[in-house]
């Protein structure tokens, strides 16, 4: 059995991360940590852990934690997460890093967008980005992996096959994603309660302004050789999870639905978590599952690729268990089923 | 005071357009259509109109319709209405026809969409098309008005500006537009049941497959002297009502969000129900009310459009009332604010 | 035209309030109070407002309140309320206090419920309630009136009619009452965010520890003439508005169905928002209205009444405004049909 | 591998018990019945079921399907259940019927209820009802299971423990039950429909008309030894899934909360799917779960139990699988953590 354990567990990335590793025959939880003082019984503070988990959720230094897990999940904000990382690593911990904090290669461009001097600068240019459809044979023998974004996911698996074959430009990339509020955490603000977001749609960072749209040109410039410019404009829908990226790209050739289709859907044989589809899909086939599910359809020599996950499974708290099997030697679908 | 009928009215636009006509100083509701037997109470297809609206629901002929009222709002189905359309007019009456079929200009065009020969085409290029904010100068004394679609309001207002003024390019447009699902309207159907549509987002029609787009298409190019090419992707959200689009289109200069901004809202200038608003609208902004609410942002050459209205009132029922107030002589926003 | 003004603007009664005093033909809007600093224009505060009211919320002192306004609606929570009544009074204003600070007659019943001394004692005694169904002959000519909770004025005026018949047992009654979200106010609360909200129901204060329990009791033991004694339950539905209240009490008589619906309608005779329906109500039928819809069932020697409202509107601002009628001498439905 | 088919597999229900039967280590889906022609794939029917179940939905007639399977969950609609189970027990399959058809022992009682002459009345009396938390014992070695209903079994592990104490009393209890959509099932109906459930909460069948209730009186007589007398008050609330009971019951004695919860607890001490907790549950704790949350608080002289499930697993296929564990000498958790 793994000891591992979940920096900042407060949050709905660090619930849905304890659920899949209860289920999970290799990996035993030791520690979760919050700065919340008098170490709550963590079914204190996510009711619907009650009677499955009976562990304390403490206030534990890096270094305390490195001393009770070979891996640890690190679901702190950015920032936080690069003051703790290179404490746990030097501790001997593994780290799947679930924020932001690893997964720009220049700490320019991570300056530039999170507002903040990266503190471990030297660890960016070789840190693996753990989106294992992409990356999956870096992982094994890796001690930090950078965990993937929910919209760049959605965003890089619809686009790579295709940007890959050179059948899409580029440029003029439009991504239009759409995604339930759980994407905006746990903590109380004005535009994520309740009567703020029912019954209601809106964008947001419209214009290019959200952080994930540097994550997803660099990752899908480096594995597909392209150098990638899109417009990337997110909105919040009165759901729980769930994320649906429409994305235009304008066509080199000519291809039929069919023939879109087949090229995706043979650039994910034999990866067990993309499932490409004739139908349309909708965010709930893929809700409370680590499926990415993706179709394709063109008009007017664009093609339109439509692709939809559950932004806390394989957006976050999945994609990290995938990462954990593929860093610990354990099947990749394992306790993801 | 204007005696009105409203045929078809069990559905959710007819609803609101009740709702609408009973606060309207000018209007009298003396008839209301359905194809049900027995004549049943308002009230009892419509729980929410107890006590407000004493009237039944009568299997009348269009003929017989056109005896009792002055207007007649038509909300049947497509084919439905063009088949009563021409008998209320002959009866004297004047008609605001919510359905599709007075829409288009061209027959052909509507059969290849809509799937039907058209049994009125005479009409066709003629009937003006209602979207008081373009074509208001051509509605007093008309005898028959073609009420927009909701998609398509949302788009041709938000489109319509910038086109004007030649700062877009008229072809590459993406509309990206959300949906309520309200708008799908109220017989039963498996994909709009609660248990379908709750915690779900799904795209429909994808590939330029959405009745609406020939309209948008038809009606930009007739509004700004572009022929429009676009590609329109519906999806349908769990909220009851609200549309929101997001517009994409190829700047032909480079101009500032403000500047963007400035000109839709010269556009609009003394227009009482687009609100041209620097901040980004959210649905419910405009939500059970007949506004819609535009902004404009750009990044990397494009223009990024939202607009935002209520897909039952400035998308069906409440334009429906602005063309009444026109076509009546009423202050345009009579009943509406 | 009566000036009037609203203390704390910022939040959701006070927003419906706004938009209910935009449409009142014989109300203007001359302030609107906030601690927030700097004088936001209100439409920064509520986005829908936006072109529709052009004024700035201020932080005004009460004195300052009563010199711009005759009638003042203070939407401040309890004790802030108390605290500026006087003042308000003294500066000549006339008061619709929304807040549960002058509901209970008692100072110490206010203390133990609260938790805080009541800082205006002496007005406690007198301050009509403004329940209009039950009291409207009571509320001209007053200076003070204190505004109903949402929960007590559904569940007083689903059990003052049998209950004042003396059909129905005072004492054993149990009141399941089911609330949409945002009657739980705008400030950022976990328990209130979309996440935590959304596909969730449960109930809280149970045991009878609801704030709104010793009102219900005084109202109707006042209104009725009975001692009553119930069991109050309130739920948070995921919904933004409606209230819908269950309520059960032993008959002392053996009545049908019918029989119980007449008795309660009769009670209601002349009362234009309160609906006696034969149907069984849903919260969406009264929702954005200011009725209160009821309709009973008897089994095993119970009845079961059923009520429903808007909680923002018959339960907060709708009946303020109903109130601001009776006491400026409009018709009791201005504004509100 | 225990051979297990499911008539009926188009519905809600059949569809969790086939995600479950997937994690399932023991079962093995050899059939899917529909009365659909052409044997469509069951991801057509159910898109999230894509690539994880290649099996066509055929129309079998009962007897063949005994021939594919040892087990039998029976997903059919009441009457169609009833006409199938014969056939299915002379083939040798073991059934669990998930329908009402074998709940009641009394024919004449369900012929009252549910307005159909029993056609397999002799098995009625000896039937077990496969609830575990209460029968247990009875079920290793039948071949005939009755899988409770979901408001029965919220309503039945709430009010056993105290009235098997004898703490409560027997009559006059009132459960006030609220139940998420997709308990409503996935026939297309008006009522059913997103735009008419959403923001919209309702009750129904009021005045004790739901056939749950006489259910939950035989058996909890039978469990308790007491004639149980109850008010039984359904009610649909906007989400997709998750019951909450709010129960009133006479306490016969005076006890505090803590007497009560520690009474609950202990009666269900050693069952690992009744989780009795201290805080009050809401139906996002246990929904996706096979837990059922319970929790109690006393005012007044009356008990108030508060109880939420997940109405389509711990209420239908959830514990379906438990009495399939039973039946087939597997762990009862497997398969359900």
């Amino acid at each position: 059995m793994v000891q591992v354990a979940i920096l900042g567990a407060t949050g709905y990335t660090a619930l849905e991360l304890i659920k899949i590793l209860l289920r999970h025959p290799g990996a035993k939880i030791t520690a979760l940590t919050t700065r919340q003082e008098g170490s709550p019984p963590i079914h204190t503070i996510h009711q619907s852990l009650y009677g499955r988990l009976d562990l304390k959720c403490e206030d534990l230094t890096p270094a305390q934690v490195a001393q009770r897990a070979e891996v640890v999940f690190c679901c702190l904000p950015h920032v936080a997460s690069m003051e703790a990382v290179p404490t746990l690593l030097a501790g001997g911990a593994k780290v799947i890093d679930l924020s932001a904090d690893y997964r720009l290669n220049d700490p320019l461009v991570y300056e530039k967008w999170y507002g903040h001097k990266h503190s471990d600068p030297g660890r960016l240019a070789t840190t693996v980005y753990g989106l294992p459809e992409l990356f999956a044979e870096r992982i094994p023998g890796q001690s930090l992996i950078a965990n993937p974004g929910c919209y760049t996911s959605a965003s890089i698996l619809a686009l790579a096959p295709l940007l890959s074959r050179g059948w899409i430009e580029p440029s003029g990339i439009v991504i239009d994603a759409k995604s339930g509020v759980s994407g905006a955490g746990r903590t109380p603000k004005l535009n994520t309660l309740f009567s703020e977001c029912n019954e209601a749609m809106s964008a947001y960072s419209v214009g290019n302004k959200h952080r994930h749209l540097p994550e997803i040109e660099q990752v899908l410039s480096q594995a597909t050789g392209h150098g990638v410019e899109a417009i990337f404009t997110p909105h919040l829908v009165p759901m729980d999870r769930g994320i649906i990226a429409t994305i235009y790209a304008r066509l080199t050739r000519s291809a039929t639905d069919a023939e879109l289709i087949a090229a995706v859907r043979e650039f994910y044989a034999g990866k067990p978590f993309v499932r490409v589809v004739d139908h349309l899909p909708s965010t709930k086939d893929s809700a409370f599952t680590n499926f990415c599910d993706i179709t394709v359809r063109q008009a007017r020599g664009q093609a339109i690729i439509i692709s939809c996950l559950d932004n806390l499974i394989k957006g976050a708290a999945g994609v990290a268990a995938q990462n954990f099997n593929l860093l610990c030697g354990f099947p990749e679908t394992t306790g993801l089923l």
